[in-house]
């Protein structure tokens, strides 16, 4: 508990904090959490989930061991904490009339979070799930990426419905799937970057013709 | 080169060979690649390209570190050689009358072959693929696992336009792609073992309206 009660302590009494003189002075609880995240952050996108340690987060935060296991008792319960903090919401998709023109903004959005710093950690964490110590995150995964996309895809499909420019009978889960199946296949098969006009001539391969009235 | 000229040596000459008493002796060349390729996968389908060494595969195989080395000069070339050597082939697709039916055939033998020793070896490596050391194999994971998936299909999908029961212009790039894509994301993604049922509904759901005539 070397800093304990720092969430307390005002910036201006600097000096005996864990941080370095030159940096802005010991900081707030609230700071110095997302300091530690983002340095897991930036491990998790380098080293990934083997690679990153809670010796190496501490340091990238420039704060002590003890501020980071005091707040995540482990190397897992601090990723989650990553995993639930760091991904970009997919926002609301406006209703553009027509099921292609949702699903594209929706996939931009998907591809533009994918791409993104916490996209990144998550893909790393992802990627190392068929590690046993990493199996315990595939239900958080699921929590903080698959079901966001999924639903969003299952609300613009209703909409379509509602609309009539997609046939009714388009519910089920395998039907959800397809937009972040193909954009994780190709980004990881492939090395897809998945630019608009990919997102575009997917779409019109496989998600309209799939889905149309 | 200790053992130079082995695959000339008859397996009556055993005793000074690197393999212990207890084997049936001294192998010839083609027995011992087996055995070290058998051990590589091992390898790739227990601890993964990071964990794979040319020393423990040597070991796999009861023989020595020259005899791997001689063959493949690095980690990377006996990798190579496993993928190429081990991925079980899909084989000819009969035609049974229906796009749907010989979609689920094609899909339970992909899954089979996914489940396969070398499979799990190939996925292995594939899931660590965007390490730097692994982003070499993306062309020969696309060979060996990705092409013949994506050619099957799009030979299904051709009989099926000639036969009458799937659309003139289903033969985009995408389309080929999207049953090796949701093979892989539910696999991955939600630890699917991808069951006959499960591909039924798969098929169901998604490829034959996308296809439908």
């Amino acid at each position: 508990m070397v800093d304990s009660g720092r969430s307390g302590v005002s910036p201006s009494s600097a000096g005996r904090s864990e941080v370095p003189p030159s940096s802005a002075g010991r900081r707030r609880g609230e700071q110095l959490v997302q300091a530690i995240l983002d340095s897991a952050l930036d491990q998790l996108s380098t080293v990934g989930w083997n690679g990153l340690t809670m010796e190496g987060v501490a340091a990238g935060a420039r704060t002590g061991k003890a501020a980071v296991y005091r707040r995540w008792p482990s190397k897992a319960d601090l990723v989650a904490a990553v995993l639930e903090a760091g991904m970009p919401p997919l926002g609301e998709i406006p209703d553009q009339g027509s099921i292609r023109e949702d699903l594209a903004l929706l996939c931009r959005r998907m591809r533009d979070a994918m791409h993104s710093r916490s996209g990144t950690a998550l893909r790393s964490l992802l990627h190392e799930c068929d590690s046993v110590s990493a199996q315990r995150f595939h239900e958080l995964i699921r929590t903080v990426v698959t079901e966001p996309s999924t639903r969003h895809v299952r609300d613009l499909v209703g909409r379509g419905i509602v609309r009539g420019d997609v046939r009714p009978d388009a519910t089920g889960d395998y039907v959800v799937d397809v937009i972040p199946a193909m954009m994780m296949y190709r980004s990881k098969v492939c090395g897809s970057e998945w630019t608009d006009l990919d997102i575009a001539e997917m779409l019109d391969q496989v998600l309209v013709p799939l889905l149309k009235a």
